[in-house]
């Protein structure tokens, strides 16, 4: 399983993914699930993927280095598409790509085919964008009354999501709630683990803000994952019994 | 959908079921989903269900009223059972039975046959057991190291249960919990509604604490769902931002 979270903000955008791969519990690795591409004044594009590891790799694989297009012509690929609409066209085609190639093998064996991926960045002279691409290919993109997407395991850690996030949600702010949405998925299952990976991108930077690979020993996670689960109990100790209590 | 929780405590047993079934999402009725059996001083017993409707009104009607049984012997019900495992085990049965009646004709239509059940009760001279009971008939036990079990749309609300439910949390904080919980679920899944249905048990009472249908005007839930927003509001608010956030 997997758990990335993208925010789509006024700020700028904040991704954040886990990187366990898992096929059965007897055989866990980490792989990075964010890739990330950055032409520094001209563009940043930035992607999150969820599903069968092979799929994505080579999802990933055609979009970054244009491996396996059939055709004479120069590849197109995420460091040349002209706008981001392209790009999630690109990603899209790609999945369907190796859905042709591999889909049909998988589903012969009863595995199913899965791919969803987030996909993140702004080219000079237009709007940073955020899109959910779907295993068929086709995809939506974040709007301010929306402003996250999620893939993978996404319902433990979508309740304080639905709850806080905002586009007006300052980037600093929104770090602090994809560690506390991670956390929870991390604390109710165990294929979605340590260490993450974390993307920061101020709106119209055209460069990365900040990328770092945070570990199980990392203290700001630490601290997050300890003061939230405290004032996750003291906020519940703290609301009053029920009025109807003296009935029983 | 349906989210049922219940908890096994020290104390006593918490039991809290949504109402809302759906069949689609224009097709949306209140049932419930909580049955409850008492005869003072010599037992009480509830159950939950989550699964198709027509397969778990089937089977606490079997339960409860021993119709279906193909026997010319008295029918046994979970008034008679002697024992709670006995009680667990006429349940399966009771599933094992539908399915053997309905199995076919709904996996012929491409329908999962799906019953999930939650069975809590205490027998006089016996102990307080709690059940959960699988589409397959095979079932497993609450013990002190999870004191609590859900069936249906269970993650969303789970991430707080596993912060905090123990099996000495006291009866009135497990209905808070199970509130927030149930909360959280109703939020993020629009098949899980309300009213709501809440049984308290004391541990060696064999009578009812306390049964009680929780509409969408209680004031105590409305309450718990409004101090519990604001409380994980101001508890993300008072995080400290991220250390790192020099860098950017």
């Amino acid at each position: 399983m997997t758990y990335c979270v993208g925010f789509w903000l006024e700020e700028g955008a904040v991704l954040l993914a886990d990187t366990r791969t898992n096929a059965g519990v007897d055989n866990i690795s980490v792989f990075s699930k964010l890739h990330a591409l950055e032409i520094p004044g001209e563009r940043v594009i930035a992607l999150m993927t969820a599903g069968n590891l092979a799929v994505t790799q080579s999802v990933v694989t055609r979009v970054m280095e244009g491996v396996g297009a059939a055709s004479d012509a120069p590849e197109t690929t995420l460091a040349t598409t002209p706008t981001m609409f392209d790009a999630a066209r690109l990603v899209g085609e790609a999945v369907r790509d190796v859905y042709r190639t591999d889909g049909p093998a998988l589903e012969a064996q009863n595995f199913k085919f899965e791919a969803s991926i987030i996909l993140m960045g702004q080219i000079a002279g237009r709007r940073m964008r955020m899109f959910h691409i779907y295993s068929a290919g086709n995809f939506i993109e974040a709007t301010p009354d929306t402003p996250f997407f999620q893939i993978g395991e996404n319902k433990y850690g979508k309740p304080i999501l639905d709850r806080v996030a905002q586009h007006k949600t300052p980037l600093e702010d929104a770090v602090k709630l994809a560690f506390i949405s991670m956390d929870s998925t991390i604390r109710s299952n165990l294929s979605v683990g340590m260490p993450l990976d974390l993307l920061v991108y101020k709106r119209d930077a055209l460069k990365i803000g900040l990328q770092r690979r945070i570990e199980e020993t990392d203290e700001y996670y630490r601290m997050i994952r300890t003061r939230w689960s405290d004032a996750l109990r003291s906020a519940y100790r703290d609301l009053p019994a029920p009025a109807f209590w003296g009935a029983t």
